[in-house]
Protein backbone atom coordinates (compact mmCIF):
# COMPACT_ATOMS: atom_id res chain seq x y z
CA UNK A 1 0.00 0.00 0.00
CA UNK A 2 1.09 3.36 -1.20
CA UNK A 3 0.71 6.08 1.86
CA UNK A 4 2.11 9.79 1.57
CA UNK A 5 5.29 11.26 3.04
CA UNK A 6 3.81 12.79 6.34
CA UNK A 7 4.98 16.41 7.11
CA UNK A 8 8.52 16.50 8.69
CA UNK A 9 7.70 17.34 12.13
CA UNK A 10 11.39 18.91 12.69
CA UNK A 11 13.16 19.88 9.48
CA UNK A 12 16.83 20.34 9.55
CA UNK A 13 18.51 23.92 8.97
CA UNK A 14 20.10 22.51 6.04
CA UNK A 15 16.89 21.11 4.25
CA UNK A 16 14.87 24.60 5.27
CA UNK A 17 18.01 26.48 3.80
CA UNK A 18 18.84 24.98 0.09
CA UNK A 19 14.67 23.98 -0.44
CA UNK A 20 14.76 27.74 -1.41
CA UNK A 21 16.81 27.46 -4.15
CA UNK A 22 14.60 25.00 -5.45
CA UNK A 23 11.55 27.68 -4.38
CA UNK A 24 13.39 30.69 -6.36
CA UNK A 25 13.63 28.64 -9.77
CA UNK A 26 9.73 27.76 -9.28
CA UNK A 27 8.68 31.16 -8.41
CA UNK A 28 11.18 32.43 -11.96
CA UNK A 29 8.92 29.49 -13.53
CA UNK A 30 5.63 31.08 -12.60
CA UNK A 31 6.85 34.41 -13.73
CA UNK A 32 7.53 33.11 -17.25
CA UNK A 33 4.05 31.36 -17.31
CA UNK A 34 5.38 28.05 -16.42
CA UNK A 35 5.10 25.51 -14.62
CA UNK A 36 5.90 26.24 -11.06
CA UNK A 37 7.91 23.66 -10.29
CA UNK A 38 11.75 23.83 -9.21
CA UNK A 39 14.79 21.49 -8.79
CA UNK A 40 18.20 21.76 -7.00
CA UNK A 41 20.88 19.23 -6.75
CA UNK A 42 22.68 20.38 -3.57
CA UNK A 43 26.20 18.00 -2.04
CA UNK A 44 26.17 17.01 1.46
CA UNK A 45 28.72 19.80 2.16
CA UNK A 46 25.79 22.43 0.71
CA UNK A 47 27.26 23.19 -2.19
CA UNK A 48 24.62 23.74 -5.12
CA UNK A 49 25.49 21.84 -8.07
CA UNK A 50 22.87 22.64 -10.01
CA UNK A 51 19.21 24.17 -10.41
CA UNK A 52 16.36 23.82 -13.07
CA UNK A 53 12.76 24.39 -12.97
CA UNK A 54 9.99 22.76 -15.07
CA UNK A 55 10.34 24.83 -18.71
CA UNK A 56 7.57 22.31 -20.32
CA UNK A 57 6.13 25.74 -21.32
CA UNK A 58 8.62 27.66 -21.75
CA UNK A 59 11.01 25.26 -24.32
CA UNK A 60 8.18 23.40 -25.57
CA UNK A 61 9.56 20.99 -23.72
CA UNK A 62 7.99 17.13 -22.68
CA UNK A 63 10.37 15.93 -20.27
CA UNK A 64 11.78 19.66 -19.03
CA UNK A 65 10.44 18.85 -15.32
CA UNK A 66 12.22 20.71 -12.11
CA UNK A 67 14.48 17.82 -11.24
CA UNK A 68 14.96 16.58 -14.89
CA UNK A 69 15.73 20.65 -15.87
CA UNK A 70 18.03 20.55 -13.06
CA UNK A 71 20.01 17.17 -13.77
CA UNK A 72 19.93 18.60 -17.87
CA UNK A 73 21.92 22.05 -16.48
CA UNK A 74 24.41 19.97 -14.69
CA UNK A 75 25.40 18.16 -17.61
CA UNK A 76 27.19 14.87 -17.52
CA UNK A 77 28.83 13.88 -14.11
CA UNK A 78 30.70 11.17 -12.32
CA UNK A 79 28.01 8.22 -10.99
CA UNK A 80 30.30 8.92 -7.73
CA UNK A 81 28.62 12.90 -7.50
CA UNK A 82 24.74 12.00 -7.61
CA UNK A 83 24.86 9.81 -4.83
CA UNK A 84 26.10 12.22 -2.23
CA UNK A 85 23.89 14.38 -3.00
CA UNK A 86 20.35 15.42 -2.08
CA UNK A 87 17.52 16.40 -4.60
CA UNK A 88 15.44 19.16 -3.60
CA UNK A 89 12.04 19.77 -5.09
CA UNK A 90 9.44 21.87 -4.70
CA UNK A 91 6.67 19.03 -5.58
CA UNK A 92 6.91 15.30 -4.94
CA UNK A 93 8.43 13.74 -7.84
CA UNK A 94 6.21 12.39 -10.74
CA UNK A 95 6.72 9.09 -11.88
CA UNK A 96 9.56 10.04 -14.53
CA UNK A 97 11.21 11.90 -11.91
CA UNK A 98 11.12 9.41 -9.85
CA UNK A 99 12.77 7.28 -12.37
CA UNK A 100 15.47 9.59 -12.82
CA UNK A 101 16.33 10.21 -9.15
CA UNK A 102 17.18 6.09 -9.46
CA UNK A 103 18.89 6.10 -12.72
CA UNK A 104 21.03 8.72 -11.05
CA UNK A 105 21.84 7.20 -7.95
CA UNK A 106 20.26 9.72 -5.82
CA UNK A 107 20.22 8.52 -2.35
CA UNK A 108 17.60 11.44 -0.71
CA UNK A 109 14.98 13.89 -1.76
CA UNK A 110 13.36 16.64 0.02
CA UNK A 111 9.95 17.82 -1.21
CA UNK A 112 8.54 21.33 -0.47
CA UNK A 113 4.69 19.34 -0.41
CA UNK A 114 2.63 16.83 -1.76
CA UNK A 115 -0.54 17.65 -1.17
CA UNK A 116 -0.65 18.79 -5.07
CA UNK A 117 0.42 15.52 -6.41
CA UNK A 118 1.70 12.24 -4.87
CA UNK A 119 4.54 10.95 -7.13
CA UNK A 120 6.36 7.73 -7.10
CA UNK A 121 7.26 8.20 -3.57
CA UNK A 122 6.64 4.34 -2.87
CA UNK A 123 8.79 3.49 -5.45
CA UNK A 124 11.32 5.88 -4.02
CA UNK A 125 10.99 4.11 -0.69
CA UNK A 126 10.90 0.96 -2.02
CA UNK A 127 14.50 1.93 -3.32
CA UNK A 128 15.63 3.03 0.33
CA UNK A 129 16.02 6.26 -0.92
CA UNK A 130 15.72 8.71 2.29
CA UNK A 131 12.63 11.16 1.53
CA UNK A 132 11.65 14.04 3.61
CA UNK A 133 8.46 16.11 3.47
CA UNK A 134 8.66 20.29 4.46
CA UNK A 135 5.02 20.46 3.99
CA UNK A 136 5.56 24.50 2.57
CA UNK A 137 2.53 26.37 2.32
CA UNK A 138 4.19 28.65 -0.36
CA UNK A 139 5.16 25.78 -2.79
CA UNK A 140 1.11 24.58 -2.43
CA UNK A 141 0.26 28.33 -2.31
CA UNK A 142 1.82 28.40 -5.50
CA UNK A 143 0.50 25.55 -7.19
CA UNK A 144 -2.99 26.49 -6.18
CA UNK A 145 -2.76 29.29 -8.21
CA UNK A 146 -1.30 28.37 -11.42
CA UNK A 147 -3.49 25.58 -11.58
CA UNK A 148 -6.38 27.83 -10.93
CA UNK A 149 -5.29 29.58 -13.73
CA UNK A 150 -4.33 27.33 -15.83
CA UNK A 151 -5.91 23.86 -15.25
CA UNK A 152 -5.11 22.08 -18.66
CA UNK A 153 -1.36 23.25 -18.74
CA UNK A 154 -1.16 21.38 -15.37
CA UNK A 155 -3.34 18.22 -16.53
CA UNK A 156 -0.99 17.79 -19.40
CA UNK A 157 2.07 18.24 -17.13
CA UNK A 158 0.86 15.05 -14.94
CA UNK A 159 -0.60 13.01 -17.71
CA UNK A 160 -4.30 13.80 -17.23
CA UNK A 161 -6.71 14.20 -19.94
CA UNK B 1 45.64 53.28 -15.14
CA UNK B 2 44.08 49.58 -14.25
CA UNK B 3 45.55 47.98 -11.06
CA UNK B 4 44.11 44.50 -9.91
CA UNK B 5 42.07 44.04 -7.18
CA UNK B 6 43.92 43.21 -4.28
CA UNK B 7 43.10 40.39 -1.72
CA UNK B 8 40.21 40.88 0.66
CA UNK B 9 41.74 40.65 4.29
CA UNK B 10 38.58 40.02 5.75
CA UNK B 11 36.14 37.68 2.98
CA UNK B 12 32.52 37.62 4.78
CA UNK B 13 30.89 34.40 5.96
CA UNK B 14 28.95 35.12 2.64
CA UNK B 15 31.34 35.29 0.27
CA UNK B 16 33.32 32.33 1.22
CA UNK B 17 30.26 30.17 1.76
CA UNK B 18 29.28 31.05 -1.46
CA UNK B 19 32.43 30.81 -3.61
CA UNK B 20 32.01 27.28 -3.10
CA UNK B 21 28.91 26.83 -6.51
CA UNK B 22 31.46 28.14 -8.05
CA UNK B 23 34.93 26.38 -7.51
CA UNK B 24 32.61 22.63 -7.50
CA UNK B 25 31.51 23.83 -10.76
CA UNK B 26 35.09 24.62 -12.34
CA UNK B 27 36.28 21.06 -10.36
CA UNK B 28 33.81 19.46 -12.66
CA UNK B 29 34.94 21.47 -15.70
CA UNK B 30 38.48 20.29 -15.42
CA UNK B 31 36.82 16.75 -14.64
CA UNK B 32 35.21 17.07 -17.68
CA UNK B 33 38.71 17.87 -19.43
CA UNK B 34 37.36 21.04 -20.25
CA UNK B 35 38.85 25.11 -18.80
CA UNK B 36 38.50 24.97 -14.92
CA UNK B 37 36.05 28.14 -14.27
CA UNK B 38 33.25 28.19 -12.70
CA UNK B 39 30.40 30.57 -11.84
CA UNK B 40 27.74 31.32 -9.40
CA UNK B 41 24.78 33.99 -9.35
CA UNK B 42 23.54 34.06 -5.73
CA UNK B 43 20.67 36.66 -4.47
CA UNK B 44 21.36 38.91 -1.21
CA UNK B 45 19.62 36.32 0.48
CA UNK B 46 22.13 33.75 0.03
CA UNK B 47 19.54 31.77 -2.77
CA UNK B 48 21.65 30.41 -5.82
CA UNK B 49 20.07 31.37 -8.87
CA UNK B 50 21.86 29.24 -10.79
CA UNK B 51 25.79 28.09 -11.78
CA UNK B 52 27.55 27.31 -14.56
CA UNK B 53 30.87 26.30 -16.32
CA UNK B 54 33.50 27.21 -18.76
CA UNK B 55 32.51 25.09 -21.63
CA UNK B 56 33.80 25.79 -24.66
CA UNK B 57 35.91 22.06 -24.60
CA UNK B 58 32.76 20.11 -23.46
CA UNK B 59 30.29 22.03 -26.14
CA UNK B 60 32.54 23.39 -28.71
CA UNK B 61 30.99 27.12 -27.99
CA UNK B 62 33.42 30.14 -28.14
CA UNK B 63 31.14 31.95 -25.26
CA UNK B 64 30.17 29.50 -22.54
CA UNK B 65 32.54 30.76 -19.92
CA UNK B 66 31.61 30.31 -16.55
CA UNK B 67 29.45 33.98 -15.73
CA UNK B 68 28.28 33.37 -19.35
CA UNK B 69 27.23 29.38 -18.95
CA UNK B 70 25.91 30.40 -15.86
CA UNK B 71 23.43 33.17 -16.91
CA UNK B 72 22.23 30.87 -20.01
CA UNK B 73 21.73 27.88 -18.12
CA UNK B 74 19.56 30.30 -16.30
CA UNK B 75 17.54 31.68 -18.99
CA UNK B 76 15.80 35.34 -19.37
CA UNK B 77 15.28 37.02 -15.96
CA UNK B 78 13.34 40.14 -15.34
CA UNK B 79 15.73 43.02 -15.07
CA UNK B 80 15.23 43.62 -11.47
CA UNK B 81 16.42 39.96 -10.19
CA UNK B 82 19.63 40.40 -11.51
CA UNK B 83 20.49 44.14 -10.20
CA UNK B 84 20.52 42.67 -6.48
CA UNK B 85 22.76 39.60 -7.19
CA UNK B 86 26.35 39.06 -6.57
CA UNK B 87 28.41 36.97 -9.99
CA UNK B 88 30.63 34.58 -8.06
CA UNK B 89 33.29 33.22 -10.47
CA UNK B 90 36.51 31.21 -9.61
CA UNK B 91 39.16 34.12 -11.99
CA UNK B 92 38.83 37.67 -12.49
CA UNK B 93 35.96 37.99 -15.32
CA UNK B 94 37.80 38.34 -19.01
CA UNK B 95 36.30 41.52 -20.84
CA UNK B 96 32.86 39.20 -22.34
CA UNK B 97 31.83 38.43 -19.23
CA UNK B 98 32.49 42.19 -17.57
CA UNK B 99 30.17 43.26 -20.56
CA UNK B 100 27.95 40.43 -19.86
CA UNK B 101 27.85 41.87 -16.24
CA UNK B 102 27.34 45.07 -17.04
CA UNK B 103 24.44 44.52 -19.62
CA UNK B 104 22.85 42.84 -16.94
CA UNK B 105 23.09 45.13 -14.64
CA UNK B 106 24.92 43.06 -11.40
CA UNK B 107 26.35 45.04 -9.12
CA UNK B 108 28.75 42.88 -7.22
CA UNK B 109 31.36 40.42 -8.73
CA UNK B 110 33.10 37.77 -6.23
CA UNK B 111 35.80 36.34 -7.66
CA UNK B 112 38.29 33.27 -6.38
CA UNK B 113 41.71 34.72 -7.93
CA UNK B 114 43.09 37.15 -9.89
CA UNK B 115 46.74 35.80 -10.32
CA UNK B 116 46.27 33.78 -13.06
CA UNK B 117 43.92 36.55 -15.09
CA UNK B 118 43.65 40.04 -14.74
CA UNK B 119 40.11 40.29 -16.81
CA UNK B 120 37.88 43.66 -17.02
CA UNK B 121 38.67 45.10 -13.63
CA UNK B 122 38.94 48.56 -14.23
CA UNK B 123 36.07 48.55 -16.70
CA UNK B 124 33.36 47.22 -13.77
CA UNK B 125 35.02 49.31 -11.00
CA UNK B 126 34.37 52.65 -13.16
CA UNK B 127 31.30 51.24 -13.75
CA UNK B 128 30.59 51.35 -9.91
CA UNK B 129 30.71 47.49 -9.78
CA UNK B 130 31.70 46.43 -6.18
CA UNK B 131 34.66 43.89 -6.72
CA UNK B 132 36.40 41.19 -4.27
CA UNK B 133 39.04 39.33 -4.92
CA UNK B 134 39.37 35.70 -2.20
CA UNK B 135 42.72 35.27 -3.82
CA UNK B 136 42.04 31.38 -3.07
CA UNK B 137 44.86 29.21 -3.63
CA UNK B 138 42.88 26.30 -4.75
CA UNK B 139 41.35 28.39 -7.51
CA UNK B 140 45.53 29.21 -8.51
CA UNK B 141 46.39 25.90 -8.03
CA UNK B 142 43.52 24.61 -10.62
CA UNK B 143 44.67 26.77 -13.02
CA UNK B 144 48.09 26.51 -13.18
CA UNK B 145 47.38 22.65 -12.98
CA UNK B 146 45.30 23.50 -16.00
CA UNK B 147 47.30 25.45 -18.11
CA UNK B 148 50.92 23.67 -17.75
CA UNK B 149 48.84 20.71 -19.07
CA UNK B 150 46.94 22.20 -22.16
CA UNK B 151 48.69 25.59 -22.90
CA UNK B 152 47.07 25.91 -26.33
CA UNK B 153 43.19 25.32 -24.96
CA UNK B 154 44.22 28.47 -22.46
CA UNK B 155 45.70 30.48 -25.04
CA UNK B 156 42.27 29.88 -26.99
CA UNK B 157 40.68 31.18 -24.07
CA UNK B 158 41.73 34.14 -22.99
CA UNK B 159 42.17 35.32 -27.51
CA UNK B 160 45.97 34.54 -27.72
CA UNK B 161 48.01 32.97 -30.41
CA1 LIG C 1 6.43 17.75 -12.54
CA1 LIG D 1 37.06 32.76 -18.96
ZN1 LIG E 1 8.68 15.15 -13.01
ZN1 LIG F 1 34.73 35.18 -19.66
Amino acid sequence: MSSPVPPTSNPSDFDKTHIRHAILQAQIGFQEGGVPIGGALVTADGVVVGVGRNRRVQKGSAIRHGETDCLENIGRLPAKMYQGCTMFTTLSPCTMCTGAILLFGIKRVVMGENTTLVGGEQILRDAGVELVNLDLSECKDMMAKFIAAKPGVWREDIGEK
